[in-house]
């Protein structure tokens, strides 16, 4: 996603300085002598470049703008990093989507755990904001459309951060609910796995290429999933429009349109015990809406324990915990979705 | 629709009479002669009873619930049938999905349409429901889990009729939001013809097959088509909630995933004048989405004429108007979406 963030970045003049983890040598060796990021199999604009880890100072000389892209399970790894690569007015700001629950079911979201590692003096001297809304690296990357919301809590670097990667084909709006865009961006991912059982719900009964498909399951689930997104905005003190625009509905649209994590969650609907899933079928694969709901599904069990929550509430997931953590077979709680199904009054 | 709602009635062990209009001659022929009905391509469960619309009276003798399940384009014909053949204590259900417009924009929902063509003594000892939320017809007939809202004034009414209903496949919550239900199921038409466009726009940069889709673009659309939903709840008199449930963000979602209208605005995505695609493309095909669309938009350009709304207000569906009535070529006004792309503090 980073990487990808170098069009609009460059086709606005500005410069732009790739860092690669420990992991990427590869993908920064290619860049370096082709100009080709594999990942994204397309050439960067004219003038990328790319450093290695241990080359980060001299990419950091000078820069503005810090961008984090780090993965869900490397972001105080990439705090560390900070610590020492951040100067006092610089605008840091992530793009990892996902959330950090501590022993008793508090969430964090990940920008406060990214600076938590920073010391508290230039922790002040820096801001943090975050990307969220609907954004495949890849179609940023060829130029599609493509509508975020930068959030953070200072609107005045709110606007410059927008004003900085506003194109024409990548439109930016912000907003200072910060946690209730983090939990979107984090929480949809957990729901879009459950945008694979459709499909796989067909492979299942053997009807893969079958005329009828199950959209209105998988349309039921989105309902749903809306309904949680409020809920946890709730829950965290997010605010309630949140959810019902790019941060929400919009991101959690695009990501059940596919992905790694949706294909996952076919293996699940086809019955596949998700252990399997996630030891054999899809090994080494960074599932980072698994990984959510093994967070999210966790905390939520530990708040229920502590009476902050009702056994009822999030029935949806709570269900795709059972599935991701329990290897339970999906069994959908359809009639504890939209407030119960016979309880007078309720609205889907 | 109406013909696939035998699936469940029959297996609640109801008795499903289906009378035809005077344009599904062959199909009640096909059920008459094999039971199957021949656009689901499926045999209809034993012991349905398929009518001519000349032996309409006899096929609601005793019949305690009336469905409508014509087009919008039929129903006011269909009312002037009701006006004949219901009779007081019946209950009726309608499953068209539409708005009407006077010459001032007002709109009016089509349960409403549809009663007003039977005298208003009768009018008032017949209860009218309708049934919202996402459920492809083919799907419920094949038995594939779906969740509906029934809508409707009588609380009392739509848990009767839920009850009647309800499967194990078949969810039904209730809602008396009826004008905020009717509105979602009919505006929601017209955004899902804009899902069309992220495909059309790969056909005509001739990257049908490419690996990067658009879904960002279809994306942003939802979002903001989300919003403009709520919208219409404060415009029209519908419940905030109703859109963010099944009758809202779910129907756009199984909406948008495919169908005429999809087809439909991929070739205006494509480059298509879009009386081209009504005239030589898709001539005689039925086309809910864009006949709500010239109905709503048309209701629009009133309201704003008279001052009810400001020209900013309802951008998307503004757009969709334009192309669907005016052939104008396909512009999305990004920077008007979500209440301005550079307007400090809002959000997307």
């Amino acid at each position: 996603m980073a990487s990808a963030m170098a069009f609009p970045l460059m086709d606005k003049g500005h410069e732009v300085n790739l860092v690669g983890t420990h992991l990427d040598r590869d993908i920064i060796d290619s860049i370096q002598k082709t100009g080709v990021h594999p990942n994204l199999d397309l050439e960067l604009p004219d003038g990328v470049k790319a450093y290695q880890l241990e080359d980060a100072e001299e990419a950091f000389e000078g820069a503005e703008i810090a961008m984090s892209g780090v993965n869900s399970f490397g972001v105080r790894w990439a705090g560390e990093h900070f610590a020492r690569l951040l100067r006092p007015g610089m605008m840091v700001i992530a793009v990892t989507k996902g959330l950090e629950a501590d022993e008793e079911g508090n969430l964090s979201i990940l920008p406060d755990v990214l600076a938590s590692a920073v010391s508290e003096d230039l922790r002040g001297e820096v801001s943090w904001s975050a990307i969220t809304g609907p954004a495949i690296a890849g179609e940023v990357a060829v130029r599609h459309e493509t509508c975020v919301v930068f959030a953070g809590l200072d609107e005045e670097v709110l606007e410059r951060l927008a004003g900085t990667f506003r194109t024409d084909y990548y439109h930016v709006w912000t907003s200072t609910d910060f946690v209730g865009c983090e939990v979107c961006a984090a929480v949809k991912n957990c729901y879009a796995f459950g945008g694979g059982f459709m499909d796989g719900l067909l492979d299942k009964e053997g009807k893969t290429e079958a005329r009828y498909r199950r959209y209105n399951y998988g349309a039921a689930l989105f309902g749903q999933a809306t309904r949680e997104l409020e809920q946890w905005m709730e829950l965290l003190g997010g605010r309630a429009e949140t959810p019902r625009g790019l941060p929400g509905v919009g991101d959690m649209f695009v990501t059940t349109m596919g992905g790694r994590n949706v294909k996952a969650g076919r293996y699940a609907g086809a019955g596949v015990p998700f252990s399997e899933v996630q030891n054999v079928k899809m090994k080494d694969v960074t599932l980072e809406g698994v990984a959510a709901i093994r967070v999210v599904g966790g905390a939520l069990e530990r708040m229920t324990r502590r009476g902050v929550l009702a056994a009822e509430d999030f029935p949806l997931m709570r269900h795709l915990y059972g599935v991701v953590a329990r290897d339970e077979p999906l069994d959908m709680p359809w009639s504890a979705f939209f407030g119960g199904e016979t309880v007078s009054g309720h609205v889907g």
